[in-house]
């Protein structure tokens, strides 16, 4: 025994305990957006979180390689923790799922690991819950996954949140039209990505691009409002990609009023995601008071041709943890926590008698446990308090 | 885009996908736990999959660090995959939970990663469910944490097993009283781990030892039964600690009595589990045809000492894929997969109303698919039929 072992009792940087209060909260959301996917005829899978690099950075932009784990196999092959999933999901269809008809939906809940520096509401190692839904290229596809997005939200619990939707082939459309070299698109969509509005005034006002493309570029940032964004954005779009993008918005807006879900719909044609397999559609949603999205999704056509069958898809993620804070902000987490029962405890000699109590109360559903030793009424009147349980059951 | 890109399609060693019917299977079963050790007053706690090596192998034999993933952060600590949860609960147990009043149940459903040969019902990476109940060292904390594992086999529906009960310590007694070098004592454990016992024969056939003693030592493993063992053994028991140890099971198989549990128990005195940590009473539940235990546990009363906090406690872990390899044995798991209610499709421009109807029906706790676009009659019941879906909904 070491003297001082205070450093066995340290996690690693990232890392998270949920004490059981929060581990009751999450279980609980875990379980409503499990019930939730499969009533909407999603079936759940489940992939491993250690995969080849190889296999996860297929369908990814290079950097995202410096920020996962990596680790060697007994063969030298490098491994890695997923750092989300639906390059896993693509890369199991590919393969294990090959002889299903399409469509298929797919949903999962689980751990996925990055190792950059912790944010509001994500660890290093943090929980995912998401849809995919693969091989319908329709509007209508992207309309269910973000009307699927919604009710997760609120049968979450969560009252206030919007939905942010973007098209990446408007911007593609747009860049393509000004011919702008790559290197200049990257530094764009990474600006965009960031938010960061500054850079991207100064990319446009250094790129040799006519006056009225540099004032949409800086504009672009700025389209972000209810569904009269549409019309201002199809007016700037002056290419066949970028209208069509438009257009392929405006269907999934209507889609989504069949829903009766436009209220929480704003479009923000800045929105192009962290990922650079996605292809249409993109959207994040975001709560009050927390900076971050919540979740995040959109089409991603390419993705599952990388693995060797080319198939559309859509689906998107959720931040179990970011919810979880949301659910916190908006004081909605107490209806999360199951009631604690019964507290059944005993005098000396009523062992027997307390456990035929305790299995009566747990045969009728109720939470009750079982004192772990003989006590006196007051010492179980302590403990029954302490703990939090709404009755005791004294045997004596 | 390469051209043969079939590598990317692997997993690595002793990692597994589930697909949906086994997804939904686990995802049932994980619930059917989750439920039943809230019921018991167990708190879920949740610790990350990542630690330090250090922290985990602090109680365990050093022979275990070998099977364990191992990896760097950025300060070149070396971190691994949790191999299982009861070290990562005693450490979170003297970090954040020293100030709660004990005892403390805590139950928790997690991956754990071996990096080891794939077993049966055992990947490199699997799912264990478990409970520890920390703060008492009572027989009767003991016979809770078996009966609660009889419970978990129950409700998840397997109808044929067995617990084999042992006592650490009565064979350390016997050990001590025949003071048997260290290296010697460490041979025996493994050879009863193992269950070898051609190896336990040879040891004994060459260590000093007296004939009565030797003829004892070769009889280890066959002590298993009936509670009539109990009484053999107690027979065998020449020593203070050997004695106790029986009087313990004695006290533990009583109190499982109590609970109307005793037909599922026999007794094994060669039982005596891979972890270093266990100090008392150890067990193990075999289903017939499957060679592994599905779950094993009992009393570590030292290990969260370790970590600072001096503190008795007694605890079980279940393979959850190993008890679903049970319940397929034993046929009795589609019962855990749930119905697919309605496929709802449609006939082109019928969609706002396809969706009206799906959301309606799933409101009603009906598990619906929205048909992924237009469809003729035909080509809906097919897809219907395929998916195994019970109902076709079909607007026109």
């Amino acid at each position: 025994m070491l003297q001082n072992n205070d450093f066995l009792l340290e996690i690693p940087y990232g890392m998270r305990d949920f004490l059981p209060h929060d581990a009751a909260i999450k279980r609980n959301v875990e379980n409503v957006l499990a019930d939730l996917f499969q009533l909407w005829g999603y079936n759940e899978v489940i992939t491993p979180a250690v995969e080849y690099l190889d296999t996860l950075t297929m369908g990814n932009k290079d950097e995202l390689n410096k920020h996962m784990f990596k680790f060697f196999d007994k063969n030298n092959r490098t491994l890695t923790l997923r750092n989300e999933m639906t390059t896993s999901i693509a890369r199991l269809v590919a393969s294990r799922m090959q002889a299903e008809n399409l469509p298929l939906k797919l949903s999962y809940i689980c751990k996925v690991y990055r190792y950059e520096q912790a944010q509001t509401g994500r660890q290093c190692e943090f929980y995912q819950a998401g849809v995919e839904f693969m091989g319908n290229e329709q509007p209508s596809a992207d309309a269910e996954i973000i009307a699927l997005a919604i009710k997760s939200m609120q049968k979450s619990g969560l009252k206030n949140f919007q939905v942010c939707i973007g098209q990446v082939e408007f911007i593609n459309g747009l860049m393509q039209q000004w011919q702008l070299p790559n290197t200049v698109q990257t530094d764009i969509r990474m600006a965009l990505e960031k938010h960061d509005l500054v850079k991207l005034e100064q990319i446009a006002d250094v790129i040799d691009l006519a006056a009225e493309a540099k004032k949409i570029l800086k504009k672009l940032p700025l389209l972000h409002g209810k569904e009269e964004i549409l019309q201002q954005a199809a007016q700037i779009a002056d290419n066949d990609k970028s209208r069509k993008a438009i257009e392929n918005l405006t269907n999934i807006y209507q889609m989504l009023t069949e829903y009766g879900l436009a209220e929480y719909i704003v479009f923000d044609l800045g929105v192009i995601r962290d990922f650079s397999y996605y292809t249409g559609m993109v959207f994040e949603i975001y709560a009050p008071g927390l900076g971050c999205p919540l979740c995040g999704g959109g089409r991603y056509d390419n993705l599952l041709a990388n693995f060797g069958k080319a198939c559309p898809a859509t689906g998107f993620a959720l931040g179990l943890e970011r919810l979880m804070l949301a659910l916190e902000k908006q004081g909605d987490l107490e209806e999360l926590i199951n009631t604690k029962d019964n507290y059944v405890a005993y005098a000396d000699g009523k062992l027997a008698e307390a456990i035929d109590k305790a299995m009566l109360l747990r045969s009728a559903g109720e939470i009750t446990e079982l004192a772990d030793r003989p006590q006196t009424l007051l010492q179980a009147e302590e403990y029954c308090n302490d703990k939090g349980y709404v009755n005791l059951v004294y045997l004596q």
